[in-house]
């Protein structure tokens, strides 16, 4: 392609609002254009690397036996009534009435209607597994829409749904699944950690999520230095084996002021204790407005998303003040477990439940007690027991294996066991074998397509602009001539460009009329992963190559260029 | 692939609510289910068909130099506030709210986007010529979707639009286009007319339309037998050479009593002379009501698409009865060109201005004049004269070379100059060579993609059903084995579906456990071009072949298959 047919409007100045480092560059390098808020044009390069991601999404898809198929994106708002998320899914969902008046939405996702397609058609256990993807546009209406192509109202997706008659069905599907993922993300060249995700009130083993690091990432990932555990903040466990502590002395429980000790730092230095000696005591409300206490050594945060997940709740949040001072008698920071009203449930993370002669808040403001002991002085059952704090950098990963470390990371790619959620809603069923009539077993597998981009762009990117892995760049290899006019260098030109695309790679031909350093600086800027400078030498065959990523340049005969783009394009 | 991963649901029945050939196909065989009314979904079939045709289309908008590229499906109001479409587009443009009460519509088109992406980014005529594409879901919420694939209201489009600083490079875009366009299409092996296309006042020249010849077309398509003149209905001309008659004797013109003579077969009867010998007159009106009498001869109806353009009226329509009575004294059907009221603007079809002493409506109930001329009777300048005729089968073609037959045709692809319509309304200038500020000159191109598998299937499909073009086919190949359990018929799928697959084309293997009659049936119904059943000869490597389009059927050694393939599939 020669570059003056191609659309590519690099901009010498960022725009104000681009905040994060793929945003900037994806602008500047003629990459993405916004239309409206948080709805992007892609450019001629950007729509390059989409197709090259698509083309090895659609070869791993098809090399698990996935359909590709492609469902409406105006879905009428019945399918989505009878799951019940027309009520639910909140402001992001678009709603639109055509001219009949019908009401209708835009597809942020599709389960109801592969569910209701699959379900329509698919009667007998005989005719699964069945797994299908789609690769679409998808709609979220984003109170904020930001970042650029990490946070959009419009975005493209593959989206895939998976159908059995058994868990087993879906279990190996969703091993099938992650496998391919990890595929996709190798090839394009992204690092990338399989990480427990959140999965609500039905398990953390029925969610992972792949996600990329990168400052820019919205989401804090907790991985091991030493091995390849991985989980998202809300999600991660660190190491702690309990211990037996029944034989110890317990000492006579006792009450001081502390007046102005409000904090677990400030109660530290008093007592002269380490936190993780003390306890923090902290309550929340559930959704009907029941209270939890929750009990964790002063060095850990209590983990809101573990206690909701434990209880099996839909929401949990820290309670209001004042209703907690009513109930309780004082204010946060002089709370403890002693003496609790009955009705406010008892949790106590499991570092905790191991102290003796420990210090609490006295449930009196300005007082907290010493030598408190459980079971002595706060009733305390095994089933109260359990992992209900915050992992810290630094801690021992739960596997034993290597200390945590904080990463933030751009979440690319998650796999779901949905169960029978959505079949049991809309009436999947097919015959099993005994001729009963069961739900289907749903799995469902995302990918954040355009977001990809982002990704790649915020771990790859340098201070000279972008850097493509060689699987998705726009184009292998971007040849420049420094003068187009002088009869050497486009003839060098010529038969580098027949001999890239005969041997089946692409190239872009710079043949702007500009300056050497506009083009270099434009080169540099679109990161493709070859430039072949064609200036002075060309007389003598000789051509300079500059590889994007590593920097390295070398002169050398342009008739060997070819034989060299495959392991340059390896690196 | 093997078919018990495919999901690929035939019915045995097909929708009562299927009309035509290519719907009732396309649901009985498993290519698509409706998920609302005009919106469908592509099953796995299907999108493999649409997947060869979008790669055959970038094939042939890439050696164009069309940069590919994708924008947002919602868009601003304000956008088409700006053009004026928002105001005029009608009941079929979607619109909605977004959380902040914004207007948006969802795209049918996006002659804005470019335009306003384009010009927001090019601003010198040296980055001139540019021609850029998409492929993607167009909205149009149509009245009453039907006809399957043909009338929707979620379609698939490619749809592209060029950028010119000038009208030749307008021009030269437009031909490579339509040259791009017959590749196309011919590489589908889609039988297909370019015709004249009504370009509304803008003249006929400035658009083309590509036609596909189908029962179930809702176009009428006027070609000609001896060459490739065809055009719309609207806009096509028969061959008619202008014959001087002045110096033949003009009779006296009398006017005679005509009860119940209302037609010109009725006219034709009473005085014994052809149709093409009397006069029609009809009275029109304009957009103000502006009212205008055009006469044709009474073999031929009034065109009134050609009259709009001759005077290049925005609408032009049949004049209400007791309008026309009450201006001319007469009902329909004794109407004519004598003593018209002043105000009421005279044509008259080139046919018609070369008769003499002819019949006419004496614009009185129930008389007729007869022995009519032009010039002494009614006066008429040349410039009044036109072609506005509608054609009729057997007339010769305007080219001379054949005559005229009529078809129903289904509309796959539009080529058409824009001009400054958008360039000028949204301000997307360039700086020209002399450094004036200019509008751009724009076209766009459009292919129905999704509608080109109902057009295809509407040429092709035979009784038994659907019948593929071996370059858009799902797969190439049907590998059909009677019985897999036969170890024999096992080890020779087994060696095709490999050895079709090193040729580097593709197969699909009936893998269930059904009747050899449910497969044939099956397999006949999905359509691919070659059936190959593997039967009791398996054990002697013999195989049966079945071309589906004709139907050809012969047996061979299995091991010889694959060196005939590209041969049969080229047939």
């Amino acid at each position: 392609m020669k570059q003056t047919k191609l659309l590519m409007p690099t901009l010498r100045e960022v725009p104000a609002d681009a905040e994060v480092k793929s945003h900037q560059y994806l602008l500047k390098a003629g990459y993405i254009r916004p239309v409206s808020a948080g709805a992007f044009a892609y450019l001629p390069l950007a729509k390059r690397v989409l197709n090259k991601v698509e083309a090895i999404v659609r070869e791993e898809m098809e090399a698990i036996n996935a359909n590709e198929m492609l469902v409406p994106e105006i879905l009428p708002a019945e399918l989505w009534q009878r799951s019940g998320r027309y009520q639910t899914y909140g402001q992001d969902l678009y709603k639109f009435k055509n001219r009949q008046d019908r009401d209708f939405i835009l597809g942020p996702t599709h389960e109801e209607t592969f569910t209701e397609l699959i379900g329509g058609d698919i009667k007998s256990y005989k005719k699964l597994p069945l797994l299908v993807y789609q690769i679409q546009s998808k709609f979220r209406d984003e109170g904020r829409p930001r970042f650029g192509l990490l946070r959009t109202r419009e975005f493209l997706m593959k989206d895939a749904y998976s159908f059995t008659a058994d868990q087993e069905g879906l279990d190996s599907i969703f091993d099938q699944m992650e496998d391919a993922y990890r595929r996709i993300f190798d090839r394009i060249g992204l690092d990338y950690r399989v990480i427990v995700g959140d999965a609500g009130a039905m398990g953390g083993s029925d969610s992972k999520e792949f996600s990329a690091p990168a400052a820019a990432g919205e989401d804090t990932i907790v991985y091991s230095e030493g091995s390849d555990y991985a989980a998202n903040l809300e999600m991660a466990q660190d190491f702690y084996e309990r211990v037996d502590r029944s034989s110890e002395a317990q000492e006579a429980m006792t009450t001081i002021d502390t007046p102005n000790v409000k904090t677990i730092e400030a109660l530290s230095a008093l007592l002269d204790r380490p936190a993780s000696e003390l306890v923090k005591t902290i309550v929340l409300a559930g959704p009907e407005g029941q209270l939890i206490a929750v009990v964790t050594t002063g060095d850990f945060d209590v983990n809101t998303v573990k206690v909701q997940n434990f209880l099996g709740l839909s929401e949990v949040d820290l309670a209001d003040e004042t209703v907690v001072k009513e109930k309780l008698g004082a204010s946060f920071g002089s709370l403890g477990p002693v003496a609790l009203p009955e009705d406010i449930q008892l949790l106590v993370d499991e570092r905790a439940a191991d102290l003796v002669n420990f210090a609490a808040g006295a449930n009196e403001d300005g007082k907290h007690h010493l030598n408190v002991n459980w079971g002595r002085d706060v009733a305390l059952e095994e089933d109260q027991v359990g992992d209900f704090r915050t992992v810290k950098e630094g801690e021992m990963a739960v596997d034993g294996k290597g200390k945590l470390a904080f990463t933030k990371g751009i979440e690319i790619g998650h796999i779901f066991k949905l169960g029978t959620k959505y079949s049991a809603a809309l009436g999947a069923q097919v015959l099993d074998q005994n001729g009963r009539a069961v739900d289907m077993i749903m799995g469902c597998y995302g990918i954040g397509l355009s977001r990809l981009l982002a990704a790649v762009s915020e771990q790859k990117a340098d201070e000279k602009g972008l850097v493509w892995p060689a699987a998705i760049a726009p184009y292998d290899v971007h040849i420049v001539p420094i003068n187009l006019k002088d009869d050497d260098q486009a003839a060098v030109v010529a038969d580098l460009e027949k001999a890239v695309a005969e041997a089946h790679f692409d190239s872009l031909v710079d043949d702007r009329k500009e300056r050497a350093g506009v083009k270099f600086a434009d080169a540099d800027l679109i990161g493709l992963p070859i430039r072949i400078t064609v200036g002075k030498k060309a007389g003598e065959g000789i051509v300079e190559v500059v590889l994007r990523e590593s920097g390295e340049s070398f002169e050398m005969q342009a008739s060997e260029v070819v034989d060299h783009l495959a392991d340059w394009l390896q690196k």
